[in-house]
């Protein structure tokens, strides 16, 4: 159907609405004061689904777009759960049964348009009153790897890395993933930490530890013996060098960003590429000035994502992990939280998970270094202050407050040996 | 001094103080009461140099920590700056000429006790008035490569790539790095994007490019033929296809973090290793639904420079970019923002820094995509959406605002061809 925006055709349109809303709906006029409705209304407001379930909008006429995760079609009505991932909360959509469609289906993308409505449904507060379903997407359920009210297992959805991201469970802890790291970075900001980005290329070997990875161009003139960089460069395993040099000038740095470990092993513990957060503080003079970093920002996170996942974070506790509740670790760690394993290290070790946490008093005493870098010798040179730091494995801390057994159910895209899938 | 923290021998101290107190202080006098006082008192607080100049603890007895940036000896007195990288201002403090010492010199890391007092000088309405200078690390100011009171260069100061954190123009660029990053992951949060970690290393060789950098373990026991991941695999050149996936589920999404060319290129507009934010959009329509968004980032990014680094612009715009003011920028930027280059793409072009933002709406028809990937021919056939999105290079955003040549001076640890130190 073709409008004109004119005026004139506007006043047309608004006068047939006015004249067909006081006849007995038939199926036909229903359908035709519904498309004459949708062209004279002001253009309904895009909703996300977490915006529509909240309430806030109630009356109001919206459009939401999303995919389907239920369809049950009555003999008079149908019902729609739409998921956006803006929450895991669907909303319920309910139409008039002409508005079925064979291509509706689970998995399927759909753009609906309606008002927003008191639901009778105490569960679900908030439902949508269809005026308008348009299939955005198709979707084959028999091909689709999910089923429609099946629970997969994390093993089995990790099978399907491009798609695991369109189950509850995965797009749960992509959400408590991303608050998690707003919260870690606000704590540091808080706290008068300076974020650097260290780099992820590094000339750095760290004395020749055999878990390296190298880099090379990959383009058919390169020669093996020129380097690229001059000298032979490396995947970072750590921050710590470039985070040491920059808390000589601004007092508390961290940094949070991938690190890498050419280790070859298929365990549930490791990943070739993981995240850290690492921090590293000026005038440190006791593991206490370290250690209370490393419980305020564990704290700050976990209540974080305590107030801000709630739904997300009982899905696990309840469906996915059942029995380990983030709340209780919590509880513990203000107990008993860090174990100092000698005068000047301290580590912080979880069950199931292994080392969660690791920092130390530095070296700041020039002739006690045997450092082959220059540049390193220098940083003691001018102006150096006892100092320390810690790092802490991201996927650890996800791993720690959510009860996963496997470290690569908690990042998007897992990279081990002999795999590399995307 | 071993000091006793007996509850008698502090009685006694306060005793001995109070009587001093109104004795004349000769300067030996002066000294002990210094020291009685300092164990009588409460610990000191801690407070960084940006909490001292702010007026806010006048009359405090305070603790600051922080590096020596000029040192003036007169009869009577001795005036010291001190800075700790919390923000460009140093705390002017103020001593007794006695405290003074020869390792007083600019570079050496001090840590100053004292009383915060309201200064005559209006241009640093507060100062420290020293009773106890120790001093934490000497420097030696001749082989210190940075010179007292003399305004240093870009080009010079990036020459110490570990120590250029010491000058006032590197570390206010890393102070606006640190602040223009947070401002981009808050826009993207108060705007309903999900972060997404998208991963560095990548099996995903876009049609054979020839810039990428291909990664392969160290070690000596590890053979050419077999992978590592059993798979050639490179690093990231672009997050967009995982974004892709993802925006199927979140509906918007974003990335920010490292990615890499191998490009043999010395110039000032390249780097090895350099830092996009990448977004996508589900449901996009038309070009208009992504300026939006890259308008908004960018004008919210900036605008949040503009309050949060005030000082920090301003000492580029008077002392190392004069002449380049980013709330011009910013003025222009609302008038003509964005320019379509075709039907549905669109590039944000900056005069000396290049393309800066580059953004399109994607393919979602599954039956014109000639990508070979089964993976990516998936995300078209479960509820396919149209969508679209953008990459913009941070440096060069960094370099727009701030009005900077070379890349590699917007940066903190620059890689490019021949040349990856640290």
């Amino acid at each position: 159907m073709l409008v004109s925006q004119s005026a004139a055709f506007v006043t047309m349109l608004q006068a047939a609405a006015k004249m067909l809303s006081v006849v007995k709906t038939t199926s036909v006029s229903r359908g035709i004061l519904l498309s004459i409705r949708h062209y004279c209304k002001k253009t309904p407001a895009k909703l996300r689904v977490s915006e529509a379930v909240s309430g806030a909008e109630l009356g109001a006429n919206v459009k939401v777009q999303g995919w389907v995760r239920s369809v049950r079609a009555q003999k008079s009505h149908l019902f729609l759960h739409v998921n956006d991932g803006s929450s895991l909360q669907s909303l319920q959509v309910v139409a008039s049964s002409e508005l079925n469609d064979p291509l509706l289906t689970f998995g399927s993308a759909v753009e609906v348009t309606g008002t927003l409505k008191k639901s009778p449904n105490q569960k679900q507060p908030v439902e949508l009153e269809a005026e308008q379903i348009h299939i955005v997407g198709e979707c084959n359920p028999l091909e689709f790897p999910f089923k429609i009210k099946e629970r997969h297992g994390l093993e089995y959805i990790r099978q399907f890395p491009h798609l695991r991201c369109r189950t509850n469970a995965f797009s749960s802890l992509l959400r408590i993933r991303s608050e998690a790291t707003t919260a870690v970075h606000s704590y540091f900001k808080e706290n008068g930490f300076l974020q650097i980005h260290t780099p992820v290329i590094t000339s750095n070997d760290c004395e020749g530890a055999g878990e390296l990875f190298k880099i090379e161009p990959s383009g058919p003139d390169y020669e093996e013996e020129e380097h690229f960089f001059s000298v032979p460069a490396f995947l970072t395993v750590s921050g710590q060098l470039h985070l040491e040099l920059m808390s000589g000038a601004f007092s508390k740095v961290y940094t949070f960003g991938p690190t890498f470990r050419a280790e070859n092993s298929q365990s549930r513990r490791h990943l070739a590429e993981f995240y850290m957060v690492e921090a590293e503080v000026s005038f440190a003079q006791s593991l206490e000035d370290l250690t209370k970093v490393m419980e305020g920002m564990f704290r700050s996170a976990t209540e974080h994502v305590l107030a801000h996942c709630a739904e997300d974070l009982d899905l696990f506790h309840k469906h996915v992990t059942p029995g380990h509740r983030a709340i209780d670790i919590l509880n513990r760690s203000s107990e008993n939280f860090a174990f100092p394993t000698d005068a000047a290290a301290v580590d912080l070790l979880v069950p199931g998970v292994g080392e969660l946490c690791g920092g130390s008093l530095r070296e700041e005493r020039l002739d006690l270094l045997r450092a082959r870098l220059q540049q390193y010798l220098d940083l003691r040179r001018f102006g150096s202050v006892p100092h320390g730091g810690f790092g802490m494995g991201f996927e650890r801390y996800l791993q720690c407050i959510l009860g996963v057994d496997n470290i690569k159910d908690v990042i998007p895209f897992p990279r081990f040996s002999h795999s590399c899938v995307l």
